[in-house]
C-alpha cells in the first residue's frame, strides 16, 4: 500500500515513515523542512544531531534496501501538493505536516496567524485534492487531545451522546482548546468532518496525547537515522524535556502546581497506532476519531518519576514548580477514553522504569549539546 | 459611545451603522468594499441601485447632521486595522466584515480558502489589537445560526449543560456547520472564546438567523440611503429571494422538499439586537452568545407565505421544488432558544402580511433591474 507521510522529517513523522517502510508499505515523505528553519530562526536545536533528510533516506536505503520517495515542498502551495499526489498516487495520507507547538503559536500575532493559516490551508488543500483525484484515499490526520481541554465530564472519542430536554443525539464532542495551535487543530477537525460528510471522504483523526521516548526499532538502527528530541521551551514537551533537564542537572520545570493531567504515549505506540489506522481505513463518508494515548499522568507525577529514575542512576534531580507560562487549569478532573485503538489491537508500551532509564541514559549521551539558555519557557499566554 | 462598524457598507452593516448613528452613537464605518468587487467578479448586482459609500455618508450628513467616519481598507491588513482603531478609539466594535455567503465559499477550493483565511485572520487581527490597545472594548461579532447545523436536540445559546456518566459540565454547544463559510464562523467562535478566556476580553457572538426585509427607518429616508437586496444564487437568501422571484414572475426556488427549518428575523430587529448587545456589554472575560432570530419557519412555509401574499396583490406565484444544490437534511428536528435578546428587551417584528406586502411592492418597483440568469443556483455542494 502506498502511504504518503506529510511532515515525515519531524519527530513523529520520521519514526512513522521508517516504521511503515520497514513493515512493507510503499512510503513517500512530503516535507517543507520548515521546522528546521524555525529552529534556526529561534536559535534552537534538537538534543540529537539529526542528519539532512536526504542523507537519512540514503542511509535507510543502504541499510534496508527500501526506498522512500522524497517530495520537498509546502502543502499550502496547492500546485506543488497536487503535482506530488498525482505523481505518488497514495492510498493513504498520514498528515503530520502542521505547526505543532502551542508556545510557538502564542509568541505573538504573527505566529498565531502563521499557525492557523498554515495548518488550516494545508489541510483544506489536501481535502480538495483527495476529493478531486483520490476520493478513496484514506486521510489519517494528526489531531491532539488538547482539542478537548479539561472538561468536568469524561472525554469520549470525538463524539458524545447527549440527552437533552427529552431528546437524544450523538454530536461532535465540545472542544475547549488552550492555545492558538490547539485551536488550529479544532478548525481542522471541523473542516475534515464536513468534507467527509459532504464528499464521502474517509478520514481518521488521531487525537494524540504527549509523545515521549526517542528510539524506535528503525531510528535506533544507525546514527544517521537518529530522531529529533526537543528540550527547549518552545518545542520541548513534558517527560522528554524533564529527562534532558535531569541529564544536565537542571531542575525539572513543572509549570504551576503540576496537577495538569494529560494523556501520554510512547513514540513506539505512535507509529503502531498510525499503522492500525491505515490498516483498517475509515469507511467512505466516515470521520473517525481515535484518542491516541495509552496512559494518563499529571505533570507533577511525571516529574517525580523522572526524579526517581534519576536517583536509581545516581543523579540528583530537583523539581521546581515555576510560574505557569500558560493559562490553564492546574487542578481538574480528567478522564479520557482511548478504547478505539485498543480494540484495533494496540498493545501499549506503558511507561516503565526501564524506558525512563533508557531515555535518561540516551539524553546523558548527548547532554553536551544542550543550550541551557533555551530550557526555560519564554512565551507566556498572558495579556 | 464610539462604535466602529466593520463591514458597514453591507446589507446588515449599513442598516446597523445608520441606526446607531440615528440613536446618538458616534459611528465609524470600516469596509474594504470587497463585496462590491465580488459582485463585479461574479457579474451580480443588488436589486436596488446602491450609491457609493462616500455618497451614502454625505447624504446621511446632509439629512441628519450626523457624521459617520469612513475607513476604507481590509482588516486582514494588520497595519491598516491597527492604525484605524488607534485613530477612531472605539468603545465597541461591531464586526460584520466577513465573507458571508455559503455558496460563494463552495464555488471551489480558492473560494473556500479565501473565505476561511479572510474571516479567521480578520477576526484574529481584531482580537490582538483589542488585547494590545483597547482591552475594555466590547467586540460584537456576527456569527450564524448555521454554526449549530440541525441537531436532533434543542439548540441552546452557545453553551449546553451536559450530564454524562454521573458528572456535569457546561460546555460550548457542539457545532455542525454546513458549508466552508459556516465553518469559518465556527473557527471564529472558538478563537474569540479563547481570547476572552485568556486575555479577559469582552465579546458577544450574535448567531444570526436569515435576515429579511430591506427598509429600516434610516435606509428608507432617501434613495441615496437605500440598502442592498440580493436575489442571486450566491448571495440571495430565502424569503428576500422569494419576494424578488415573485415580483418577476419566476417560480420560487425551494431547494429540495423545503422542510429545512431555520430561524429568521426582520432587518429592523437585526439593528435593534446589535444595539441591545452594545448597550449591555459582555463582562470582561465573557464570551457571550445570543441566538439572534425571532421566529422559526421552514423554507416551504416561507414560499407558501410569499405565494399567498402575491395572491393578495393579484400576482400569480408558482413554487418549484428544485434539486437541492446543498447537502443538508431536508426534514429534521429544529428547536432553537432565543431568549437572551428578548430578556434584554427585544420587541420582535414578527413576519406579517403587511411586511410581505410591503416587501413585494418594494421589489416590484425595482424588478426591471433583475437579471433572471442569476436567479438559479449554480454552485453545488456535491463532489
Amino acid at each position: 500500500m502506498k502511504v504518503l507521510v506529510i511532515g515525515g522529517d519531524g519527530y513523529c513523522g520520521w519514526a512513522t515513515a521508517l516504521y511503515l517502510s520497514n513493515r512493507g508499505y510503499d512510503v513517500g515523505i512530503l516535507d517543507s523542512l520548515v521546522r528546521r528553519h524555525w529552529d534556526n530562526e529561534l536559535c534552537l536545536d534538537t538534543l540529537t544531531p539529526i542528519a539532512p533528510i536526504q542523507q537519512r533516506l540514503k542511509r535507510w536505503k543502504d541499510l534496508t534496501g527500501k526506498t522512500i520517495d522524497l517530495f520537498i515542498g509546502d502543502i499550502t502551495n496547492y500546485e506543488f501538493l497536487d503535482k506530488t499526489l498525482n505523481q505518488f498516487e497514495p492510498q493513504a495520507v498520514v498528515h503530520f505536516g502542521e505547526q505543532r507547538s502551542a508556545p510557538f503559536s502564542m509568541i505573538d500575532r504573527e505566529h498565531a496567524v502563521l499557525t492557523q493559516v498554515n495548518n488550516v490551508v494545508g489541510t483544506l488543500n489536501l481535502l480538495y485534492i483527495i476529493k478531486e483525484r483520490f476520493p478513496d484515499c484514506h486521510l489519517v490526520k494528526l489531531g491532539t487531545m488538547g482539542e478537548y481541554g479539561t472538561p468536568n465530564i469524561d472525554i469520549e472519542e470525538g463524539y458524545i451522546t447527549i440527552e437533552h430536554n427529552g431528546r437524544k443525539d450523538t454530536l461532535p464532542y465540545p472542544k475547549q482548546p488552550g492555545s492558538m495551535y490547539h485551536l488550529s487543530k479544532v478548525h481542522d477537525s471541523h473542516n475534515i468532518h464536513f468534507a467527509c460528510k459532504i464528499w464521502g471522504l474517509r478520514a481518521t483523526d488521531l487525537n494524540q496525547g504527549i509523545v515521549y521516548g526517542v528510539l524506535t526499532e528503525e531510528t535506533g538502527m544507525d546514527d544517521l537515522l537518529i530522531n529529533r528530541l526537543d528540550y527547549d521551551g518552545i518545542f520541548g514537551t513534558a517527560l522528554n524535556r524533564f529527562c534532558i533537564q535531569a541529564a544536565v542537572g537542571h531542575p525539572l520545570t513543572v509549570y504551576g502546581t503540576g496537577g495538569q493531567t494529560r494523556g501520554l504515549l510512547d513514540i513506539r505506540d505512535t507509529v503502531r497506532c498510525v499503522e492500525l489506522a491505515i490498516a483498517t481505513p475509515a469507511n467512505p463518508g466516515e470521520f473517525r476519531v481515535f484518542n491516541q494515548f495509552t496512559e494518563m499522568f499529571s505533570v507533577g507525577d511525571l516529574a517525580t518519576m523522572v526524579q526517581n529514575a534519576g536517583s536509581a542512576l545516581g543523579i540528583k534531580v530537583e523539581v521546581q514548580n515555576t510560574d505557569n507560562p500558560r493559562i490553564e487549569k492546574e487542578e481538574h478532573y480528567f478522564n479520557a477514553k482511548n478504547t478505539n485503538l485498543l480494540d484495533l489491537g494496540l498493545q501499549p508500551h506503558f511507561l516503565s522504569d526501564s524506558l525512563l532509564d533508557s531515555l535518561l541514559n540516551f539524553t546523558m549521551k548527548y547532554k553536551h549539546r544542550v543550550d541551557e539558555s533555551q530550557i526555560l519557557p519564554k512565551v507566556t499566554w498572558k495579556r
